[in-house]
């Protein structure tokens, strides 16, 4: 009998059922999360008044929930918490597939995407563990060096979350596919790879002189333990 | 008398006004454009079925246009050339903003914004130029390296193009922003750079083995000359 485990997977609805390049689709719970936990950031569309907007921000996702924040003030996070429907992406691009016709140049990249209403946290215990766990998302380590948030500065501060219960990847991955007879053109053909990479990083002016850089930022990789 | 030059900006409409951190917001063209020319993908929001939806897509820009492109049979593009209501962003982060203080955590962005309706491109040599300078985009010189695209290829493709004249930027540069008691703090702050770069070019396994790594290729680069 097959030992082979299965993968848990998300139930395909109307709107993630992927119709092009079906074959790039996946709904494995997964596949799903490791790229959300690359992800930097993400982007969010809703509606108002009948016009589409999107904004590009931070996140984080603990078990089967994203989580996000803003000021209390801020007209798109008081949009999100009316519980309107969102669309919520996460794109990472890994290459740029040269092929040899200009026809199939392509793109090889993981998306996820996530349909939901988003809810107004109000456990405070919640909250708290959100806005650790999306400093964590971007700088892992980070949380335990930093001064903790101030009882006034969670009051500003609003955090929202949607399950994903309602989401897919998109993947391509490999080498350029050429029409058979383009293999035999002198064109140079292969996979340009790209990354998100960090450079040393720079002190503030006013750091006190003595504290060094800490060790998470030596090597900060995203997608790589 | 100034001889400094006025620059050309963009009129403010009630959706492209800047609400939050509004000293962040730029309407001016050429400001617009850089983050356009160095971006490698966009993300775009339409509305279907009272339901927010959202691709990330190849896009470039040409003056005041920005083109994409698909398969006349892509949901999405068909969508988009019924004249919808589109929301299109571009967003590069440049860096992760470490303050002393979790609350002052941020990002160093740039993204641009933009409302529009899409239309179809119909003209043949503007179809054509639109597609030379998508692939220009993702890698600058190497239209004149590949198989030109074939009538069917062209039939195949669909064009979609609308006008940046309601879109806005956001800008966030410099070091982190800590409240005054906390720069006393040991903690380090500062600014962890990000970028996104190339690694070595991978050759398809099929490239014929005379054909060697294009100029274009070595030390890729978005947003710098």
């Amino acid at each position: 009998m097959s030992q082979k485990k299965k993968m848990k997977t998300l139930a395909i609805t109307e709107k993630t059922k992927i119709s092009r390049s079906a074959k790039r689709g996946s709904y494995e719970i997964d596949t799903i999360n490791a790229i959300l936990d690359e992800g930097l950031f993400c982007h969010i569309a809703y509606e108002h008044d009948g016009q589409p907007m999107m904004i590009p921000t931070a996140y984080c996702r603990i078990n089967d929930k994203i989580y996000i924040h803003g000021s209390v003030g801020s007209h798109f996070m008081r949009m999100l918490a009316e519980g309107k429907d969102i669309c919520f992406v996460v794109s990472l691009i890994d290459g740029l597939v040269l092929a040899r016709s200009a026809f199939h140049h392509s793109v090889n990249y993981r998306s996820v995407i996530a349909f939901a209403k988003a809810e107004v946290v109000t456990d405070e215990d919640e909250r708290w563990n959100a806005l650790e766990q999306i400093t964590e998302h971007l700088v892992p380590n980070r949380w335990a060096d930093v001064r903790e948030p101030y009882k006034n500065e969670m009051q500003k501060t609003m955090i929202l979350s949607f399950t994903l219960d309602e989401a897919s990847a998109k993947i391509r991955t490999g080498d350029p596919i050429d029409d058979e007879e383009d293999y035999a053109l002198p064109v140079w053909a292969g996979i340009l790879p790209l990354k998100v990479r960090a450079s040393a990083p720079i002190p503030d002016p006013r750091l006190i002189p003595s504290v060094s850089i800490p060790e998470y930022l030596h090597n900060y990789k995203r997608g790589e333990k």
